[in-house]
């Protein structure tokens, strides 16, 4: 691709934090960002040059803005899979509409990796309560009963402990299509962020550690501490990925480390959670790359600054703002949320020691 | 002063590149930024939540941005002196009016700075012909003729080699009020970059060295090469200078140094081009940093990282932009001018090694 001249404008699908940190790195690079999303006030407009408030299914709107932008990214992965096909008309959006269908479906996920040789907990889809039983005997229990779309940040799951619970997780749950996983018991979760550009080029950041509390992110840590084998594994698996999907940008690719192997977990489509520290903790960040892979320019360094420890600050933990700043070492990152709510991610702090 | 919350707006009068990263780094902290200028489609303006398009004597306008603002500061120090006054009657304005006043002046800060005992070149006022010969006379020359006003960047100041261009020089500049300068045969130009918040702390970046190439700055470096005593005579006078003008925010102290000392040359109440490396030379930046200090929060650690080298894109040297690219370790910034002129200020980069 021919790169993208500076003054040239990006167009962003979703207005949330990722977005308005993909508009800072974009500024920075000297571009214009157009931000869309249906949310009034959205963090991401705060620092953007355009935005569109619109629901995904304007077609009007949606072709004003894929013919505003010289190049089409978004922020989430939950994007109705028709959304991308009608800007595609108009305009290149990376990463493609194939990484978008996989990423979206928990079950496709799951079979594609295991397709290119992947290692994944054990899983099996699930359609009925039927199929539920079945998969809970396959598999054993404990396991965990997940919404194959649509689920973030531990919304849509059922850790099944035990037989007598399957009634109740399938009340709860059985509205939509559904995946059984298998228990995992992790020495560790990690994440590796790959940089792919439209010429195949690869740079990757992490493993990263990470630390959930209630389906959460609370804390990533860089590097992990893993055997040099289990970091290989992972960092191999991700760029795979990346390469078979033929993907352009920031792909968020989590597994479990255990001593059977690295397992595949999960992936997005996009800048991830577990990359923020890469704004101070790297020489260039995430979001910074994700612009650059997707504008056809060189991808920047990712060596590491330092020791890197990134925690989320949800919901009230953001009122703290103060107190971290004590610390002239902290990097404070807020939002520009208005309204704080339980669960909500409402900013991070980053430590480079 | 009681810190500033999160989602409070900042208002910053001006929409250049300074206004550009200060609403960059205002957001990282969740604050909204507000410009004010007479340009449309501004730096600044991209990345921020809101923008008046209006000029400084336009009084309603200037009224309705202090009351949407919970504090205001300012990105170049040319504003006509009322309307700080004007905007003060609503909302808190930092840096204060005596700073930019005395900075806005060539006279008034040699003046200043002689008086609180630091060293400056030998320098006359000049208001006539005769004023301007009896001055070249006393200093002799080579001196510098500058107007005392709206100078910057090498614009409004006359080399005066020899006796014979007195006139020519008279006649070039001689429409305002102008200054005398010794012509000064410095060993380097620095400059130290001082934050002070409300209470009164302290922290600096610098000395810097800065290369300037037809009074523009061209190159700064840091940390300057100095002896340890001329690096601590700069940032001492930079020190007693923020603290003399009871001053919040980043001041800029540029200097010379000389066998005879360190000479104040100018000064900026704002954020300076020779701190532009601290976005990814410092462990918090000169903008984080400004913002930090009008919005009374902690000042955030000034380290540097690493030995730096910032270079000044000027007119055309911003179409260098992809070759820039070329090297993963650069970090370039291009400030979305969409019209390249000579000598105008298109971008810089930053390589910390």
């Amino acid at each position: 691709m021919t790169p993208l001249p500076p003054g040239s404008t990006i167009g962003i699908l979703g207005g949330g934090q990722l977005g308005r940190m993909l508009a800072l790195a974009a500024a920075e690079l000297g571009y214009r960002c157009h931000i869309y999303c249906p949310e009034e006030d959205s963090p991401a407009s705060h620092v953007a040059a355009a935005t569109t408030v619109a629901a995904y299914d304007d077609t009007a709107a949606l072709k004003d803005f894929a013919q505003s932008a010289d190049i089409v990214t978004y922020e989430f992965e939950n994007i109705p899979a028709n959304v991308t096909s009608a800007l595609a008309q108009y305009v290149k959006v990376a990463p493609n509409g194939r990484a978008l269908d996989i990423a979206q479906d928990r079950l496709s996920e799951k079979d594609f990796v295991a397709n290119l040789g992947g290692k994944t907990p054990a899983y099996r889809a699930v359609s009925s309560l039927d199929d539920l039983k079945t998969a809970a005997a396959e598999i054993g229990l404990p396991a965990i009963l997940k919404t194959r779309r649509l689920g973030y940040d531990g919304k849509g799951q059922f850790r099944l402990m035990e037989q007598t619970q399957i009634h109740k997780a399938w009340d709860q749950l059985g509205h939509t299509d559904l995946i059984l996983e298998a228990f995992v018991a992790f020495e560790r979760e990690v994440s590796v962020l790959v940089v792919r550009d439209w010429n195949g080029t690869m740079v990757h950041y992490g493993p990263v550690e990470n630390i959930h509390q209630d389906g959460i992110l609370s804390l990533s840590r860089a590097p992990a501490t893993l055997q040099e084998v289990q970091s290989n594994d992972a960092i191999a698996l991700a760029r795979h990925i990346a390469e078979s999907l033929d993907y352009v940008g920031v792909l968020g690719v989590e597994m479990f480390v255990t001593p059977k192997g690295v397992l595949f977990n999960e992936m997005a489509p996009r800048v991830h959670n577990s990359g923020h520290w890469t704004i101070e903790g790297a020489v260039v960040s995430q979001f910074e790359n994700h612009i650059r892979a997707i504008c056809g320019l060189p991808l920047g360094a990712t060596d590491l600054m330092g020791r890197i420890e990134m925690r989320n600050l949800i919901g009230d933990e953001a009122h703290r703002w103060h107190d971290l700043l004590q610390d002239p070492y902290a990097h404070l990152h807020l939002y520009g949320k208005m309204e704080t709510r339980p669960g909500r991610k409402m900013g991070h702090v980053t430590w480079v020691r």
